[in-house]
């Protein structure tokens, strides 16, 4: 029997209407589709493409056996965290070993911190597999904020709000241009007073779930940061150039 | 009379099939497209979008005044560039102005290093303004090179190859990952030279004009510096976390 493809498919930052032709027409013929959610949670891109889904296809839900950094007593959350890709790449392959394609929806850009990368390495090597890429929540973001992002020759620096104050002051430091990501949990705050420090902080932006039906844009010094979302961005757009 | 209104659509890396949904609608109903290219060229994003237009739709071809960095004698390309933006902005406000909606359409992203970004500068301020983000030839290059990009908190730093050596040197060094655009007129020589001396070599991965139909995908080192195209990437993918 000829083994089934596994397909990675982006479906961009939240607005439905983001997926591309091609994500569309591979989720559309896949017989399984698995997605990743939290516990108690649909999952951002399932939501993003369960209009699309026929009752034909069978759904493979991989639910996270942690939700962000609250651990059980005594586990480490990289075992934890591999233990349950080992699990969810077993299940795929099952699919995969009878036949079965099955297509792993992804927010955003597979290959760009999703959880589909670590099915990627896991699988890649021993099925057909095709990644399909997506829009990512970084544009999405400087699209709803109006805000072009790098001119000319400037680099674009992409940082994770998680980083160290120090890390995260020399890295914003050396910047043309910044996007700063994963701003939930307190992160915020550290980031907005290395921005400050910087004399940065007038030419930050800032917008949560760009795109989603939650989309909020605000400025930066008026967010409240421990209200801040996990799907929250700040953009450090470039100097302008020829404007 | 109402003004209409300027759609900047991302078309994504060109592979037609990736555009979004969203900048599909948007086209059809746009009467008037607009697309950057050079000359005797059809422009890369007319390319990609071509097959959609209804001959309904009028088009507004805005030539680039040089090719990449061949300057007439006596001209400075920043004032020539600003002066050719300023006209293209002119000639797309005389539609708005007249009430009819114009899209812009732009390989990639649009707020990301595109054309557009100089239109938007001039007239998003003036008239309503709608930015369709898009597919950038970035996390195309991942997708078709099956590289998973940046793993949990690492940062991704995208570069111009047009930096000078020591420059690259510093920023590729403190790099997690890296992504590096604008290889033709002989920046891969030096990006590479880069690269050996900071032993990334065998972590760097190189593809031509991805998801094109001249896609080309050989080793880093095998690539003939001159021959390079300007849509070239190197990427430099992060370290595998958990596999």
């Amino acid at each position: 029997m000829m083994a089934g493809t596994l397909f990675g498919l982006g479906v961009g930052p939240g607005d439905p209407e983001l997926l591309t032709l091609k994500a569309l027409n591979r989720l559309r013929a896949a017989p399984v589709v698995a997605f990743f959610a939290a516990r108690e949670r649909k999952g951002n891109a399932f939501t993003i493409i369960e209009g699309h889904l026929e009752p034909s296809q069978q759904l493979l839900r991989l639910q996270y056996p942690v939700t962000r950094e609250k651990l059980p007593d005594g586990e480490d959350y990289e075992t934890l965290l591999a233990g349950f890709y080992d699990r969810a790449a077993a299940d795929i392959a099952g699919h995969l070993d009878a036949g079965r394609d099955v297509a792993v929806v992804c927010e955003g850009d597979p290959l760009f911190y999703g959880s589909y990368m670590y099915i990627h390495d896991r699988l890649a090597h021993r099925y057909p597999t095709e990644v399909v890429p997506g829009v990512s929540s970084i544009f999405a973001s400087a699209a709803v904020l109006g805000a072009p992002l790098v001119y000319r020759n400037q680099s674009l620096s992409i940082l994770s709000g998680t980083l160290a104050p120090e890390d995260l002051r020399e890295k914003l430091a050396r910047a043309d241009a910044a996007a700063i990501m994963k701003l939930g949990g307190g992160n915020l705050a550290k980031v907005r007073a290395c921005l400050e420090d910087l004399g940065l902080l007038d030419r930050a932006l800032y917008v949560e779930r760009a795109t989603m039906a939650a989309e909020r844009i605000l400025p930066l010094r008026d967010v409240e940061a421990q209200s801040s979302p996990y799907f929250s961005i700040i953009l450090v757009p470039g100097r302008k150039w020829l404007s």
